[in-house]
């Protein structure tokens, strides 16, 4: 009883501070905005005729407040953690994949590593549930002086060892959640006040395709079967189990699908609960985040559920193969820059969005104008 | 009579030399397609997870006969020319627009100026056809030293001060239309010597959606209204007036929708023959090609015509606003990487493509694999 209370009171602090960072998220800035399209309807170019770097760019000048911020820092953040549900079968991948990924990520030879080099990115790895002790080296610790490895920085705010099986209680507990989410924003504000002005999200989890078709099966209301796919490779046999599950689990916990926390502790992951911090983090922070494909999108579901105003901060990158990610895209309102059938994760498409909105801060900042470049204007 | 014979042996000479380059276009390394394949599927992903960017990297493996071809120096050509249909009220812009926009190309303000640095690649601008004498300083021409100007590298290839109005007869002569085609191989295949190891497309003309627009009816077998669309922004019935010139020069020349030097010559333009001539050079010596939009699309499929094996080293960065993208591409068997609902021209889509392209051999060289990374493969 005594543990019970005290962790109730360990919980309302969280969810205070949770709620703080959610009333924090304002309103982009219009008069920024303005700014953005007068300048672009002035650059040489017929109006409008680079059409979503043009959106893009107004997008971030509101965000920013300014039309030319600095984007010289840019940042892709990894959410790892395990998930107690892989014990149902509803992986392709065995569980240990999850923490050599992270090694891998630390020795620069994963997918995200090279697309976010290729952005001009740097990695950092937040292990927010591995189900391993990690063997991390001082010099691939983030250090506080911010110098980046030339592979991945690792950051340590590990809420438990991997979550809970979701068939058969809760993922995680009502504080587990909060601190996953308070882990994501506090990771976030950590990064954007050394600098980094994008930030892109991603996963690491084995697992985390479950998790996050459930969270798009409860959240958007639809049965699972239509939000549920291959993930990292099951076949068809696998992909009903999988679906069996998730209905199970939901069935099971009914989760509270207007309550972020709540279907995030009941059905979540904490990499998920990671990136919906990240998110929120970045927002109450006037800092664009590029959302990754499927289980960033879940990330994004849970912010949306705790700060509805926190969309107006999101880039969607790419559309994910993963089944649900459209109608989780739709959910929130959000349309994807590109579609190039992937489905990786790790923050692959955050890092090529990236990418793609510094492209449309460059055009916005760095074309000339009619009158400097002395074109004429249209008839 | 005498110059007439004059003329038709420096047409039969180009003729062959168009011939002897088109030849020369062999089908791409199906090995080292396979060796690409065999190398994605070793990394540390699920297998085709990269979705496109794999395809993307086994198509220019395939074209450069190696998995990791020297990518140190790309560039984009942006062909300029001018049209006479222009005296047809065709276009929302005045002539003049074209040599200020090379001017703006030279000194580095315009988008492909912006998007080509985003995406590491050089600029060099082809005058084959502007309807003006250019003030062009010595250190704005491309040397044969090869460094390129920090802005944009300058070449003159000028074939006539513009075409001749296709309303009223032939846009340019035969020899003018091998000469337009010849201009864009020996361009690439020179800048390619050099050392550039993809190349993208691009294009700049006042008037030039409407010679576009006429070679996709011709050559797609459709109807003007079909592939006709705003180019850089005419009202409604700009556009009626726009389809019936073009139908009206159909009409009028009856182009051989089977013989790409018959339709260049007659409803085409010459930047669309540069751009022709461009791919190749880059099919011929195993280069890819990034096409840009619709005016690059009729370039290809001027080229196409010409030679059908070209469309295996083309890589169509983007989907176009313009009206009648689709149609070509549909033709050309192409599917564009991304959908920006751009319609700027002058190799922008290009060059995005190119950093695209970049990326993909990125992950393809630069990823750890399973083995190398100690991570566990699939159950």
């Amino acid at each position: 009883m005594a543990k019970n209370k005290s962790n109730y009171r360990k919980t309302a602090h969280l969810f205070e501070m949770i709620s703080h960072t959610a009333a924090g998220v304002n309103a982009p800035d219009g008069s920024a905005q303005k700014q953005a399209q007068k300048q672009l309807d002035n650059l040489t170019k017929p109006q409008g005729s680079l059409g979503r770097l043009e959106e893009l760019a107004k997008q971030i000048a509101s965000i920013k407040g300014v039309i030319n911020p600095d984007f010289s820092k840019k940042l892709v953040i990894v959410m790892a953690a395990d998930h107690g549900v892989v014990d149902e079968g509803v992986s392709a991948y065995p569980r240990e994949v999850t923490p050599q990924m992270v090694y891998n990520f630390l020795s620069g030879g994963a997918g995200i590593n090279v697309l976010a080099k290729h952005a001009g990115a740097d990695v950092v790895i937040v292990d927010v549930g591995v189900a391993s002790d990690l063997d991390i080296s001082p010099q691939q610790l983030k250090s506080a002086a911010g110098s980046p490895s030339p592979a991945g920085m690792f950051i340590s705010r590990k809420i438990a060892y991997g979550t809970q099986n979701m068939a058969k209680g809760p993922a995680m507990s009502k504080e587990q959640a909060c601190r996953a989410i308070e882990a994501g924003i506090s990771v976030a504000k950590e990064m954007i006040s050394e600098g980094y002005g994008i930030i892109g999200t991603g996963d690491m989890g084995i697992g985390n395709t479950t998790a996050s078709s459930a969270i798009a099966s409860c959240v958007c209301g639809v049965d699972a079967a239509l939000v549920t796919g291959y993930g990292t490779g099951i076949n068809e046999s696998g992909l009903e189990n999988k679906i069996r599950i998730i209905r199970k689990a939901i069935e099971l916990n009914s989760p509270d699908a207007n309550d972020g926390i709540d279907v995030l502790s009941k059905i979540g992951g904490f990499e998920i609960g990671g990136i919906a911090g990240v998110i929120l983090g970045c927002a109450s922070t006037k800092t664009p985040v590029v959302i990754d494909g499927f289980i960033s999108g879940a990330g994004a579901l849970i912010a949306e559920l705790i700060c509805p105003e926190c969309r107006n901060y999101m880039i969607a990158s790419h559309a994910s193969v993963e089944k649900g990610h459209r109608i989780m895209l739709e959910k929130l309102k959000l349309k994807p820059l590109f579609d190039f059938d992937m489905r990786l994760g790790e923050g692959t498409g955050a890092a090529i969005g990236i990418s793609i909105a510094d492209a449309a801060m460059k055009v916005l900042n760095g074309m000339a104008t009619f009158k400097e470049a002395k074109v004429s204007q249209k008839k």
